[in-house]
């Protein structure tokens, strides 16, 4: 069979066996989380002897020590993977919800309730724990899921894989809901992304490269994910000692996710004040830094390394301990830089003012604007979802960390004694 | 310019054109709508002179009746557009509306709150009354529009885009957030899918072929209206008082439409009592019948015309007085032919044993389930919705009819005193 038939086989037996799970109750769901939660601590040694596998042929292939310990797991992280499952299983059910409910005139009831979104792939690179998070995600939202992993974690995605299955073979629910898509065949992703209408949705997980490579040769839908090019903005009426804390930690917290901030945005008027303390504050924290013109003399009056900002830096998203800065001369111009260089993920105001924060809140177009706190905050579980899929930075159906509810989609039941249209 | 030249202008003079309108108050949305209500009727004898040279242009070119009729405007149907727009005008504001709301253990407020989509491209044939209730729509809801109908109303869009502009210029609000996308080029369609960043989504309406070319083609995100293979399934357990006329309401009211009607399934037991009196009245009513073998048998026995019916078929939406008929053995079989051959739309059930209902509703997977009533009520109109944009039959983003609140996406407000991540 070649990659199209390959994956075209799994999703009709993903869709066949979903049935299991869209008339399985929450509790039941629930019960299978738990399953897989306790067969994934029972069966750890297998688990960490298949990633051994994966180790060693990394080591060989020359990896990158970086990716070697995206790809390792450990008990510890195996444990994680275990609880992980268990979290998810206590949340609130996502199926079932009533979101909108009315009478009408003709005494039909109308209610518009949650329901699984279907059939959903998975493409992913690295982290082995994907598998297992992203599969507890999906079928406690009640989806069947295709899951294409990284063929350097081949051997680590088996096994979990055939524990997840063989824990759902103990429940009514079919092991056939979770499809691991083979990933020795690079073929296997595109047929995945070209399988309209057997597969409901995509998510891509992983670099720029994979997310934009997934979302435009994608014709099943997508949830486009990361690209996250975010400010912060410090406003003429910024409590510094909230910005200076604010800026640092989401510049430096945690460089390499997308909620981190790459542009600084200082209003003319607190500049003086401000700049100063916030470049060296910044260069003392080791984040290389390119500046407009005015934030380049005051950079260049106090000793402190920058390079001229040019139309690409505005629009990169480093990932790494670098950084724009810029001065503006009001909230509207700070918008404007954002809705020229963004990319709608996460934008934040300093600012004491309310109908500052205000307008920068009307103007902003993004998943999440911040008004005196860090950038990072843009994440499920800090949010409190209790579990993350991936941020979008979409606009459609999603956006922002998505949890369980993202996973669903709507049907309208309209009950009635015998109506109908005159 | 080119087509592709034409459209970015026009999207980026839109996009910058939007600012007015996410600035805007509820109030100023409401009566800029108001303004465009009161412009069309003072101006009805102009829009009325431009759709003349449109129908005039129709007749030389030997445009069928039945179009020349969707293409024309009458004093009753300008009242109407200008009545709608009021209409919608005196709807819930579908921005700023509080979606979720939570505040953190470490203090943060989070707030999901509805924000306009952006810019939003229409294309859709024949009808000059969109141009209008779809400007309404997108700018209630806060957004751009980029309007590309159809050739043959070229005059009447014209005008009706003019009158819009006009109105627009009397309020805060900028007129260039609705922009009418040149119709003489057919190439400007395609632009339009093609503008991904600039335009945020296209909405297809008109024809299954307008519809599946915009869905396929586009790069820019869209929501797939239209194509309706919708179901009456009754049951076993039906009161056969009330399954006859939902039967006939659901095939014969409005057989053009969306949600009218394709194929009637009886549950082998009832078939003895239901079937003879389903075909004689759908007979009567003159339409033509597929049946499969054991319905068949029945029509023969009843000296009721039917051919046997085809895969094709059951696949097939007929648009006009035209249905098949097929004997199920359960709940679950119905529930599988429609999983074959439906297209996700709308399904409806007779029955009055409630687990089945319940049965039913878990194993559908579509817009909206009809319990004991018409299927002709998927209709935002109907389901009090008081606009409707299409009715999505795709699972992303919204389902099923399609009001102000499937316009607007979501931002997270997330508001702090400082805090920052550990």
């Amino acid at each position: 069979m070649d990659a199209v038939e390959i994956v075209s086989d799994l999703a009709l037996k993903a869709r066949a066996a979903a049935r299991t799970l869209s008339t399985a109750t929450g509790t039941e769901r629930k019960a299978a989380l738990y399953a897989i939660a306790a067969a994934i601590e029972t069966r750890s040694a297998e688990i960490l002897k298949a990633n051994a596998e994966d180790i060693a042929r990394a080591k060989a292939e020359d990896m990158h020590p970086q990716m070697q310990d995206r790809l390792l797991l450990t008990e510890s992280r195996v444990a994680g993977m275990a609880n992980g499952a268990r979290l998810v299983a206590d949340l609130p059910d996502p199926l079932g919800q009533v979101l909108r409910q009315s009478t009408l005139p003709n005494g039909l009831d109308l209610k518009q309730v949650s329901v699984p979104f279907g059939v959903i792939g998975m493409v992913y690179e690295a982290r082995p724990n994907v598998t297992v998070d992203a599969a507890v995600i999906l079928l406690m939202s009640g989806n069947a899921a295709l899951l294409r992993g990284s063929s350097t974690a081949a051997a680590s995605n088996q096994v979990l894989v055939t524990v997840i299955r063989d824990a759902l073979a103990t429940t009514k629910i079919s092991p056939e809901v979770i499809q691991l898509v083979p990933s020795e065949d690079r073929a296997t992703v595109k047929a995945l992304l070209n399988a309209r209408g057997k597969v409901d949705l995509v998510i891509p997980r992983g670099s720029a490269a994979l997310i934009r490579m997934v979302v435009d040769e994608s014709t099943v839908p997508t949830i486009e994910t990361g690209a996250g090019v975010c400010h912060v903005y410090v406003d003429e009426f910024a409590d510094i000692e909230k910005a200076l804390p604010i800026l640092i930690n989401s510049k430096t917290h945690r460089p390499s996710v997308c909620n981190a901030a790459e542009t600084l945005l200082v209003h003319r008027a607190i500049a003086p004040t401000f700049l100063p303390m916030a470049l060296k504050a910044l260069s003392d924290a080791g984040v290389i830094l390119h500046a407009d013109a005015t934030a380049q003399k005051v950079a260049e009056k106090f000793g402190i390394a920058s390079t001229p900002a040019t139309d690409q830096n505005w629009c990169t998203e480093y990932g790494i301990l670098e950084m724009n800065v810029g001065v503006v001369d009001s909230v509207d111009a700070a918008a404007d830089h954002i809705a020229k260089y963004g990319t709608n993920h996460t934008e934040a105001i300093v600012t004491e003012k309310k109908e500052n924060a205000d307008r920068f809140i009307a103007l902003a177009d993004c998943a999440a604007v911040m008004v005196n706190t860090s950038t990072r905050f843009t994440d499920g579980e800090q949010m409190g979802f209790g579990a993350e899929i991936g941020i979008s930075n979409q606009k459609l159906h999603a956006r922002g960390p998505m949890g369980l509810e993202a996973m669903t989609t709507t049907t309208w039941i309209v009950t009635g004694d015998g109506q109908i249209r005159s």
